[in-house]
């Protein structure tokens, strides 16, 4: 780096759930600000799920910058991931600002995790500002018009990968459990939550916030079109225990 | 009712944690818009936190109406509720919006969860929307700077009423667990935290995005001045086991 540059700061920017008015006045600003827009974006995709949220807010005077988004493989994703800290590096030490955006909030599932580590590891001095957003999982509940949980409940948040017993443990302990990216396990899960009997305290919601949104509360009516890599379940169990039944 | 009157839309609103800034786009409009602003407020309160956070975006012009807020006897908090939900109502009724206030989200342990319960039983034809917000659970790992859960892991949200074996089981499945509004137990929090060997995991944060912001990564350090009703602990484990082993 050249000692008379000063470096850029590192935005991490949550853009919200789909819906462009569900960005913070904070974000925007930022990613206003920036010279350099950073998206993650994978080979096979056409674009960015997160800068198509923020589309009308950008100008072409902004570079796009496309880090790489690695494959499922970990030890090449760990790879792919410095690399895409490296190219955000590069603009840092330029003296640019970087704007990485992340639809929902980047410390929720985010790809912005990864960018994060490598520049905190790569380039300790950087300056970094995170910026939280809306989640997919606040929106899911919002539109379905009940609260997610009230005084004295519990949530859990699971990604997509659990089973039986997963789901069984965790809704006998959780008033509510949220089952993020469920579509390509949908069929199982759906046959998990009817064993468990909470079929009908379960709601599916695809592409919260956006013109494709649609919210489930009959689960038994799910069709192979109701699928969508944004979807979420949002299982209650009013007869949730605490773990500790003394308290 | 008069049958002559558009019944007027209830706005459950998230303003966020606390910095003005945080509050989105959406909910910005929503509250600009609507004549009648409800808060929650306390009897023996000064103020509402909501407000406070908004008051910049307020005119003169709409009306500030104060929802008497319950103490903690269970059975007379459902009967001030009830109260609160009447008096937005009465001006749905008169066919003015009502934008009723929360900070964080809506659908997270807020209080607006009992005011939308009352007015769904007592007013079902009454039109809702809900803005989703950022909760201060996303904005305290933004200012921790660390990740609240990435690719693969699960995320537990506990409310205050929590004990030792509560907290063992969470830590034990769940990479990382949030204990909400944390200072009148933090004594006993930072003891149980101690023999479960997590201290040096544990990070506390306060009055997230405000001036009063503070967040103390050494929780040993946290002192009586540390505390406040809006904090919170996010608690790792990286040897959380999954739920159900096989998988």
């Amino acid at each position: 780096m050249t000692q008379n540059t000063k470096l850029g700061c590192l935005y991490g920017i949550g853009v919200g759930p789909g819906d462009p008015d569900l960005i913070t006045l904070k974000a925007l600003k930022a990613l206003q600000k920036a010279p350099v827009i950073c998206v993650p974006q994978a080979a096979n995709r056409r674009d960015s799920y997160a800068l198509s949220i923020v589309k009308d807010y950008v100008t072409p005077e902004q570079e796009i910058l496309r880090a790489p988004f690695p494959t499922d493989d970990a030890e090449g994703a760990a790879r792919v991931w410095r690399e895409a800290a490296k190219l955000v590096i590069e603009r840092l030490e330029k003296g640019q600002d970087v704007a990485f955006l992340t639809e929902g909030d980047p410390m929720l599932f985010s790809t912005f995790s990864y960018v994060l580590a490598g520049v905190q590891e790569m380039c300790p001095q950087a300056p970094i500002e995170i910026i939280p957003g809306v989640s997919s999982v606040m929106a899911a509940a919002a539109s379905s018009g009940a609260p997610l949980v009230t005084h004295g409940q519990r949530l859990a948040i699971l990604p997509a990968a659990y089973g039986l017993e997963d789901l069984s443990q965790a809704t006998d302990k959780f008033d509510t459990v949220v089952l993020m990216k469920v579509s390509p396990k949908i069929d199982e899960t759906l046959a998990d939550l009817k064993k468990l009997g909470l079929t009908g305290q379960s709601t599916y919601v695809r592409r919260v916030s956006t013109d494709r949104e649609k919210v489930i509360k009959d689960v038994t009516k799910i069709t192979p079109e109701d699928m969508d890599y944004f979807s979420l379940l949002i299982v209650k169990n009013d007869s949730a225990g605490n773990y500790a039944k003394e308290n």
